[in-house]
């Protein structure tokens, strides 16, 4: 990198919460960005503005995200966000936003873990290739939500990507049930939620053909799992106008 | 062995079955065992008696299974079956017949194969000792019921295990769940059932406690597996008088 | 498909194989596929070419199966090659043969599994993300060589994306090792070969970065798992000219 | 617990470590033990005699623990140690000093998570009943020694009970190996160390028969899987006097 390069100024919504706290360690850690604000409950957000921030990570609630990145559009700020909650209504929402200011680019992610992502997009990828394929995701046992986001959004688009091959439904020759045995649908794509006493996040993408099967897994052990995904996508955004959705995209 | 030991006779019920015809292959190949009678549909049972037969294997269906056994008991021929549906009530009047007939030796086991006796052994001990435990079965899309037997036996056993524990339910914070994600309940054991192309039978029991978990897995590939269980079963029934549940006793 | 279209004719080369024995079946039972040849030792490759073979499968050995392919170019046959032992020499000769006959295709390919084919791809388009990875394969005791050949090609489809990213060695603290605890070492990345009753032929490519690991696990249970490979090498070859090495390429 | 009950009371040798800081804060959070001496590099044990401590927990380093352990029994403070590298000839200096101090009760344990001494005790019963078993460790890259101790005392475990029951070697057909590829070897049983970043301290043991395998594994994902071993030990150990090896004996 060359000497005359200013570091990213940055700032950090949500900033005294479990995963805010986190990315203003990792933001500061990091050469070639400057943490210049961190904001949570109670503050406003002119600190973001008046320090100058070019990039804005939100790890807040679903209430307030939409008001926040609202106002960093408008700005002209940039904006990574992590914040759960974001239906295609709201997306439709931050790209009309984004049609008045051409200029700003927004990241919106269900998880920032480099190999969550590539799960997801190997899973995608596999999904024409088998006839059975089943999502187990395993989670803490105080997760309030069963499936977990990642699990849903990985069920969707390997259902798309069946439609897209012209594969039917799963086979499953199942008469008799014990209700819920074979688990919840996302899609027509069985859904399957473990809580347990020392898991922290996993989940398994189960392809069945022919006498084989493809497993892929990903094990996210804590939350400095997420830490590669957002500087890869504060250092991405800047030079990417407009909504990029999941990080897959930014992996090239 | 010494030299003066007759072989055991051996008749197998079912016997043009995929596990009968198994069981009549492996029965022929031991030297300590005679295959003396093959009977299936159609055939008479009188064939067992005429060959002298002291041990009978019967791997028929649940409609037939209790004449044969009462005969069996009857005529004071030792029983080994893998038969399924035996619900406790079944298993309640192959004990009252057996008290008429004291001498002979009745073996039930839901299951054959050793790691999957082994499995239900070591879930049943360690169940008091974590707060969190699911049970997860995978098999072949073909397959008519969900859960297994084995699984249905495995949460039995490790309910009864956490009661005598004095454990209560396991910890579940779940306030949004898709239906069935969480998998059924047995006995409040959460049990989840995989159905994919390219699998066989296999089963996971995963304990959670403080920052660890211990996982069991069975995985049959093929019937083969269930083959030294059903010899181990044979050997023992003639010296082991009055009904046997299950294989884990002849484990020893 | 339009009613015209003539089956395709299909020759097998090592036809009383076990792999042999099983394209056979597949290619019979496939209805826009012909059996029209089936040789095998001591038998002449004439019969191929008076059968007006357009498609030769060759699962023969080592020691025969260059003559073989050499034949099939001359004639002008096309070729799909599961033998093993194709070194890099060995596909040279190849494709200066297939110079001369530019019209004929032949596809060589290690794994014919798609799911191991989807593996080898997943890993190598995962490496670069992660400072760490591992590869473990797991066979039946009876295997002769280890590591499989897949998993030395899976280590070296690794090791080449580490080195365009960069990447230096994997982080390694161990001081103080069990000789051979360790692994094999194919191009830096640790290769383990686990040999057990109960399996047949399973792969798992551990990738692990900041607080996570991403799992890649393959596993063949019988060798029908093969066939859907052969079948689509077999529609493709026709199509494409030259040489192609591993069934990724023709996955689209 | 009747209200007369005093606490147990105990000291912390190594208390400055990460173990020994996690031992103090857990023993501090029981109501049935008081945290009385917190003892380290450069402070005298005597601390923990003017305490009154009835119970000491030593994690400290292999070149202390000794003079630690024997002052304690000279004192007639009971012992719970899970400082590293009891080889058999220190275990059997501890026993003859116990021999002075019957009265004296020492446990020594190479792992506290339960789930780990459960997998122990699980392959030693398990080993006799299959003819192939191998052991796989996964640790962070870190780590020093490779296999971990606790896949070495398993390998020990499974060995032992192998010669107890008559089998012979594990199959393995190997003719053509990559140096390393098939593992180290402890008493013929073979052993696989993986290191990975995102991993903490893993552990598999893979039995297989004739068509099937039997898995047990165990995660620990942070040092509070050790805690409830470690609070197990200390209340066990004041009713338990001698040498105890392990926690089996104390799971009852």
């Amino acid at each position: 990198m060359s000497e005359e390069r200013e570091p990213v100024r940055v700032g950090v919504l949500g900033a005294r919460g479990r995963m805010g706290a986190e990315v203003c360690r990792t933001v500061d850690a990091a050469d070639d960005l400057e943490l210049v604000a961190m904001v949570d409950d109670g503050d406003g957000l002119f600190a973001v503005q008046d320090a100058g921030a070019e990039v804005v990570v939100d790890f807040t609630t679903p209430d307030v995200v939409m008001d926040n990145l609202h106002w960093c559009v408008e700005q002209g700020i940039h904006a990574v966000v992590g914040t759960s909650g974001f239906t295609p209504a709201r997306l439709d929402r931050v790209e009309a936003w984004l049609r008045n200011r051409p200029e700003v680019g927004v990241v919106v992610a269900p998880n920032f873990a480099l190999g969550a992502v590539l799960m997801m997009e190997f899973a995608q990828r596999a999904a024409r290739y088998f006839e059975s394929v089943e999502v187990i995701e395993l989670h803490h046992p105080k997760k309030l939500d069963a499936p977990s986001g990642t699990a849903l959004r990985t069920a969707e688009l390997i259902a798309e990507a069946r439609e897209a091959a012209g594969l039917g439904d799963v086979p499953d020759a199942t008469k008799d049930e014990l209700e819920g045995a074979r688990g919840g649908r996302v899609r027509g794509i069985p859904v399957h939620s473990i809580r347990s006493a020392g898991l922290v996040a996993h989940q398994e993408v189960l392809f069945g053909g022919v006498g084989e099967t493809l497993t892929l897994r990903h094990d996210s052990l804590d939350r400095s799992s997420f830490m590669p995904g957002v500087l890869l996508a504060v250092r991405a955004v800047t030079g990417r106008p407009g909504l990029t959705v999941g990080l897959g995209p930014l992996l090239g």
